[in-house]
């Protein structure tokens, strides 16, 4: 597994507390496409979810991916990823939606789950950058 | 073509000059995801294309959809639109281009495009909604 080039340009945006829209292939074949909380580790984008989520079930059944990263600040620089999710593993001790919570929100664990959540770290490698701006 | 039930809570989402991330499924079955420009009107959602992008050849043989819409102010308020292209059509005199200048940039006339790009006026019909938040 090796980083791909994110250009220089646009490397800035995977260390933002930003939600890319991430958009994924539902059971009939559609796109499906809603914001996720992320980190970015020497060429790997994580995601945690609950494996409630109809995107968790996409991933599973179809793991190829995309996710658009915009500039909060100018709308017009942004940059797409797409990629492959190569492995969904438990969230032991909620270690990555901890994580999540503090650069997300500033606190140290994250306690709005309903009991019995389950959580996975969802790990998705790019294979393919676009950039606008 | 009815309008679809838009909740109260996030239809203000439809009226912001924001930019959704717009998921398409590309020709090996993989998404794409990338911000576009819209315009929101009786329940079909419009957007401006080149013909020489990715996403207007997905969206030829592929027309599902989906768009992610995000407050500007909140990102955990967010929205998600999936639905179907219903009409791909030439923009006559770029009549939607320059709305969209006009809602975007403050512009009469957009007139960034290279000589000889031809834009299409794409309609897209949401079948389905999910709010979060």
């Amino acid at each position: 597994m090796t980083d791909i080039a994110v250009p220089e340009s646009h490397a800035d945006l995977l260390a933002l507390a930003i939600a890319p829209a991430m958009a994924t292939i539902g059971p009939g074949g559609e796109p499906q496409c809603s914001p996720v909380w992320f980190e970015w580790e020497r060429g790997v984008i994580r995601v945690s979810l609950t494996t409630q989520r109809q995107k968790y079930r996409n991933l599973v059944e179809r793991p190829r991916v995309a996710l658009a990263f915009v500039d909060p600040d100018d709308m017009y620089r942004s940059m797409e990823l797409r990629g492959t999710t190569t492995s969904i593993e438990p969230d032991i001790d909620n270690a990555l939606l901890n994580r999540l919570a503090k650069r997300y929100l500033g606190i140290d664990a994250y306690t709005f789950d309903a009991d019995g959540t389950e959580r996975v770290v969802v790990s998705v490698t790019p294979s393919h950058v676009t950039t606008w701006q």
